[in-house]
C-alpha cells in the first residue's frame, strides 16, 4: 500500500471535504481526537455586547436544547433524550444514580475492571455516598456471566480507552435487560466517531463526551441520554434550578423539566456549549454509518501500513477485525513514551497510555487516509533508525 | 446629591482604575453584574494551535489550581482549601453530601425557605437519593432557634438574591457550631462584590459563582470551599479522575486529591475556566474590604438618590443599613416587570424577579458612582412621566 493509494481513498471519501471546518495546523497528522478534537474554525459569542440581555437575545436559555437538537442525529436519540451540560463524570454520576433507582431491591452497580478509571470512581463514591449498594467489577468478556439477580444496573464503556476494543453493544443491553438490569453506557470514546444507535440498541440511559470526537473543545460539556420510556419516573440526585419545569418563576418546589431536561441542574456553561454548538455544524448531514465506515476505512487503514512498514517491531493491541473496534488503534512497545514523544516531536500526534501503549484516534471527520500513511512512514522511520531513543524523549515531562 | 458630587466620589475611589479591565459597551449603565459580570478585555485560548499539547504547553492541567491561587485571597482562604468546576448547583450538591458525612447521627439538612430555588432543590435532590434526610426549610430570621439536635447541616446563602439581605455570617456560623451542626455557605451574591472571610467566620464548606461578580462569564465554573481541618476525613460523593491524588496514572483504585482537590471530578471546562483566569487578573491586589467598602458607597449613593427624587414611587424592600445589605439594591413597583424592561430600553441594566421587584447590582469593580446617578435620573423620569407603562413593555418575551 503506498501513498497513491492513500489519496486515491481520500479522493472517494464523502466526509472529505468537513476537514475544510477545521482550523488545523500545517504540517501536523493530528491522530489525538480521541483525546481532544480539533478546533472548527469560528468560536464566537455576544458576552461582551449582550451581557445579561443575550440570555434572550442570543437565545443562550436554549443553548443547551439547541445542542440536543443536533446531536441527537448523531447517536440515534430524540432531541428531548439527551440533556448538555457537566462533565462526563458528573453526568455518569447523575445516570447512575437515576438507574440504581429503577431498581431499588437490587444492590449491585457491575462494570468493566478495565473501565475508564472515572467510571468506576463515580460508581464507588455513588456507592459510599448511598450505602446500600456494591461495584462489582469484572473483565469484559466476563460481564454477561455476571448479570445475576443481584445488579441493578450494568454500565460499561463501548470502545475501550486503551484497547479501542468495541462492544457488541445491542447484544450487551440484550442481556442486561434479560437478567433485569438496566444498561448505561458510556460513549465517550464512540460518539462522533462510529455507528452510535441508542434506540436500536434499546439503551436505557447513557452519557458521552464532546471533547473527543465532537471537537466541542477542551473540556466541553458532556451529554446524558435517558430513553424515552422512563422520562415519567426518573428521579435524578441532583437536582437544580435549570432542570425546573419554569426556572425562572424561582418555585422552591421541584417540578422536574419534561423529558431529559430534569438531568440539567445549574446555569449551562456558556462559552464552552456555544464552541460545542459550532463544532457540531460541521456534522451536519453526516450519518453514524458514514463516519463508521470511515473510521472503519482509516483504521484498517494503519493497521495494514503497519503490518507492512513496521516490521514486527510494534504489536497490535487493538482488535484485527475493524468491526471489533472504535476509531481508534493502540500499539504496544516497551518504550512507548519515549516513542510517543518522538513521534510528536516529528508532527505526529498520538498519546501514551501507561505501561506499554501508544494510541492513535481517527477522527473520521479530519482525518485523511494519506495523513495515516506519512504518520506510518515517520513511526516506520523512528522505529528503523532507533531515533525515538533519545534522552530528551524518555525524560520529557507531560500529563496526558 | 447631584452628579457632580457622584463624580467626586469616584475621584475617591481606590478601584476607579479597575474599570479599564472590562469591555463595557458604550451608554449603558450596567447594574446587573449580580446576574452576570461584564466582559473583561481578553479571552484567549490555545485550543486551535497547541490541541492536546496545551494540556501541558499551555498548562491546563493547573488552570483549575490557578484559578483557585487568584481566588483564594477574596474568600480569605488558602488556595489548597479551594476547587474551581461544575455549576454552583453541582458543587452545592457534593459540599452538603460531604457535610452531611460529617454528622452521621443527624438527618436534618437545615436553610432558607426563601433561599434561591436550586438550593432547595440541590438539598431536596440529595435527601431523596439519599433517603435518610429531610430538609427544613424557615424563615431566615428562624434558622437560630431552628438549629437543634437533629441538625446535620445548615446552608444558607449569605445574600438573599431579592432583597439583597445579608446574614451576619460569622454568628451564624457560630451559632451552626454551638449547636453541633456543620456550617455551609452560598457565596453566589457574595464573591466578588463584598467581603467574605472564610478563615475569619470559621465555615466549614461553601460554595460560589464565578460568573456573577467575579466577572467569570456565562455560566463559568464554580468554586468549592473546604476548610483545612476537614481535609483528612471530607469524603465527596460525586468522585472522579480529576480528583484522584494522580489521574494520569490511571488508576481504579480511588485514591482522593490533597485538600479541596478531591472534589473535582471531571476534566475542567478549559475555556469557561481560561475565561475566568483571565477575570481574575482584574482583582489583582484588591483587597476584599475594598470591595465591601465600595459597595456599601454605590449601594448607598442609589438609596439616597432613590429616596432624594423617585418620591416614594418605588420600595425599598433591601435592608437600610449598607451593613445589612450586599452590593445589592432591590425595589418594588406593582409594574416591576414593565418598569425593568423600560430601564433597560434606556441602557440602565437591571433585572427583574417576580413578583414585584426590579433589582440592581453594584459591581465593585466597573460601576462609577455617576453610573447610579445617570441610572437613578432615568428611573426618576420614567416614574414621573409614566413612560414606563406602554405595551410593549408588559409585553415582551423574557426569560432572565
Amino acid at each position: 500500500m503506498d501513498r497513491a493509494d492513500c489519496t486515491a481513498l481520500d479522493a472517494d471519501d464523502p466526509l472529505a471535504g468537513r476537514r475544510a471546518a477545521f482550523a488545523l495546523p500545517a504540517g501536523l497528522c493530528y491522530l489525538d481526537g480521541n483525546s481532544l478534537g480539533a478546533q472548527p474554525h469560528v468560536v464566537e459569542h455576544e458576552w461582551r455586547e449582550g451581557l445579561i440581555r443575550s440570555w434572550n437575545d442570543a437565545g443562550w436559555v436554549d443553548l443547551p436544547a439547541r445542542v440536543a437538537q443536533r446531536l441527537a442525529p448523531l447517536v440515534g436519540a430524540d432531541a428531548d433524550e439527551i440533556a448538555v451540560g457537566d462533565s462526563t463524570s458528573v453526568a455518569l454520576f447523575k445516570a447512575l444514580g437515576a438507574a440504581r433507582r429503577l431498581r431499588p431491591d437490587r444492590h449491585v452497580l457491575l462494570t468493566e475492571a478495565t473501565n475508564f478509571p472515572t467510571d468506576v470512581h463515580v460508581a464507588g463514591g455513588l456507592a459510599a455516598a448511598l450505602g446500600d449498594l456494591e461495584v462489582r467489577a469484572v473483565e469484559p468478556a466476563r460481564l454477561r456471566e455476571a448479570l445475576d439477580d443481584e445488579v441493578a444496573v450494568l454500565f460499561a464503556t463501548e470502545v475501550d480507552y486503551r484497547s479501542g476494543a468495541r462492544h457488541d453493544a445491542a447484544a450487551l443491553t440484550r442481556a442486561a435487560h434479560d437478567a433485569g438490569a438496566v444498561m448505561v453506557w458510556d460513549l465517550a470514546h464512540s460518539t462522533g466517531a462510529i455507528e452510535v444507535d441508542l434506540h436500536r440498541w434499546d439503551a436505557d440511559l447513557a452519557v458521552g463526551c464532546s471533547y473527543k470526537y465532537l471537537n466541542g473543545g477542551p473540556g466541553a460539556p458532556a451529554y446524558l441520554y435517558a430513553a424515552r420510556r422512563w422520562h415519567e419516573v426518573l428521579d435524578p440526585p441532583v437536582r437544580g434550578w435549570f432542570g425546573h419545569a419554569a426556572p425562572f418563576t424561582f418555585d422552591v418546589v421541584w417540578q422536574p423539566a419534561a423529558g431529559a431536561g430534569r438531568f440539567v441542574t445549574g446555569t449551562p456553561h456558556v462559552l464552552s456549549t456555544a464552541a460545542l454548538e459550532t463544532a457540531l455544524e460541521a456534522f451536519e448531514g453526516v450519518t453514524p454509518a458514514l463516519l463508521d465506515a470511515k473510521a472503519r476505512s482509516l483504521t484498517a487503514t494503519f493497521v495494514t501500513l503497519v503490518d507492512e512498514r513496521c516490521g514486527g517491531e510494534v504489536a497490535l493491541t487493538s482488535p484485527r477485525q475493524a468491526a471489533a473496534r472504535g476509531a481508534q488503534v493502540s500499539l504496544r512497545h516497551a518504550s512507548a513514551y519515549a516513542l510517543t514523544q518522538a513521534l510528536i516531536d516529528r508532527g505526529v500526534i498520538g498519546d501514551h497510555r501507561p505501561p506499554d501503549l501508544v494510541r492513535f484516534g481517527f477522527a473520521p471527520l479530519y482525518v485523511r487516509h494519506v495523513d495515516v500513511f506519512d504518520a506510518v512512514e515517520v513511526l516506520a522511520d523512528l522505529l528503523a533508525t532507533g531515533d525515538w531513543d533519545r534522552p530528551e524523549f524518555h525524560r520529557r515531562q507531560t500529563v496526558t
